[in-house]
C-alpha cells in the first residue's frame, strides 16, 4: 500500500498526539482519585492502562518515521514532524509519572490531612493542562498554547505551598510520610512541566519560533 | 555554504552528543562536590555552565534538521538522525538535573553526615554512566551501551539504601532535610535513567531495535 499524502499524515500524528494527552489526562484524574480515596483497584487499573500511551508513542514515532522517509518534508511541515515526534516523548513521560502516582496509591497508605488539599488541586490543575495540550497539539492553536504557562503557574504555586505545609508545621506524620508525598508532589509537578512543553512545542512547529520556557 | 555531505553530518552529530554527554558528566561532578564539601562558587559555576548543554543541544536541533532537509537520509541514517535529536533531549535534561543539584548545594545546607556517603556514590556512578553514554554515542558501540543497564542498578541498589537509611532509622534532621534529600536523590536517580536511554536510543539507532527498558 503506498503511504497516504502527507497532509493526511500530518492530521494523523495532531490526532494521535491529541489521543496521548486525553489518555495521559485520563490516567492522572484516575490515579489522583485512587490515592485520594483509597481505591486500590482504580490504580490498578491506572497501572495496567499505561501500556496505551506507550503504544500510542509507538505509533507516532512510526509515523513521523514513514513521513520523513517518504515526503522528505521541509520548512513548517518537517518542523511539525520533528516537534511530534518530541511531544510524543513528553506524553509518554505524563502517563509514566500518572503510574508513579497510581504506584503510590496501589501501596496503600492513607495521604495525611493536612496535604489532601493540595494534592485534589494539584490533580485537577494538572488533568488541565494536559486536556489543554490535547486541545493545542489538534487545532495548533498558539494562543491557546501560551495560557498554559499561567496553569503552570498555578501550579508552582499549590506546589510550594505544599512544602510550606511540610516544612513549617510540627509535621506529626513522620519522616517516611514527608518522603512519599514529596515525590509525590515531584511527579505532579513534572506532570505539569511536561503538558507545558507538549504547548511550546506546537508553538515551535506553527511559528518556527521557541518560546522562552521550552527547556523546562 | 552547500551543506555538509550526510556521512559528515551524522559523524558530528555524534560528536556534539559525546560533548553534551561529558559536558553533562562534569557538571554534576563539580554539582556533587559543592554539594559535599559546601563550596558555594563551584555551584554558582555549574548553574552558570547550563547554558553550554542547552546551546549544544540547540546546535543537534539544528544540524539534524538540515540533514533531513537536504539529505531526506532512510533507513539506519534516518534512524541515527531522529535518536539524536531525542537523545540530546536526555542529555540536556540530565544538564538540568546538575543544575538542580547544583541549586542546592548553593542552599548551603550541609548534608546530613547519613548519607554523605550515598550521595558520593550517587555522584560517581552517576557521572561514571553519563561518560560511559558519551563514548556509546561516539563509538556507536553497541555491548558498552548494554552494560550500563547494569551501572543503573547500582544506582537503583544505591537510591533503595539512601531510602531505606532515610525511613528506618530514627532520623534526627527533621523533616525538612528528609524533603531536601529526597528530592536530591531523585535528581541523581532521574540523571542516571536518561543516561541509560541515552545509551539504548543509540542501540535503536544502529540496530532498529529498541532495547526492552527504552520507556524507563
Amino acid at each position: 500500500m503506498p503511504p497516504a499524502p502527507l497532509p493526511q499524515q500530518l492530521v494523523e500524528l495532531s490526532d494521535l498526539l491529541g489521543q496521548m494527552c486525553v489518555t495521559a489526562a485520563g490516567a492522572l484524574r484516575h490515579a489522583t482519585t485512587a490515592l485520594l480515596e483509597g481505591r486500590e483497584r482504580l490504580a490498578q487499573q491506572v497501572v495496567a492502562g499505561d501500556a496505551k500511551v506507550d503504544a500510542l508513542r509507538a505509533r507516532v514515532e512510526e509515523l513521523a518515521t514513514d513521513a520523513l522517509l517518504f515526503h522528505a518534508p521541509v520548512a513548517g511541515d518537517l518542523r511539525v514532524v520533528v516537534a511530534a515526534i518530541r511531544a510524543a516523548g513528553d506524553i509518554e513521560r505524563m502517563g509514566d509519572l500518572a503510574l508513579h502516582v497510581a504506584q503510590a496509591a496501589e501501596r496503600g497508605r492513607p495521604l495525611p490531612v493536612e496535604v489532601r488539599g493540595e494534592f485534589a488541586e494539584m490533580g485537577r490543575v494538572a488533568v488541565e493542562l494536559a486536556l489543554k495540550a490535547a486541545e493545542v497539539v489538534r487545532t495548533r492553536n498558539v494562543v491557546l498554547a501560551m495560557q498554559l504557562d499561567a496553569d503552570d503557574d498555578e501550579m508552582d504555586v499549590l506546589h510550594r505551598h505544599f512544602f510550606a505545609v511540610l516544612m513549617e508545621q510540627d509535621w506529626p506524620h513522620g519522616v517516611a510520610s514527608a518522603v512519599d508525598i514529596t515525590l509525590l508532589a515531584r511527579y505532579y509537578e513534572r506532570y505539569a512541566d511536561h503538558a507545558v512543553v507538549v504547548a511550546h512545542r506546537t508553538v515551535y512547529a506553527v511559528t518556527g519560533q521557541q518560546p522562552d520556557t521550552i527547556t523546562i
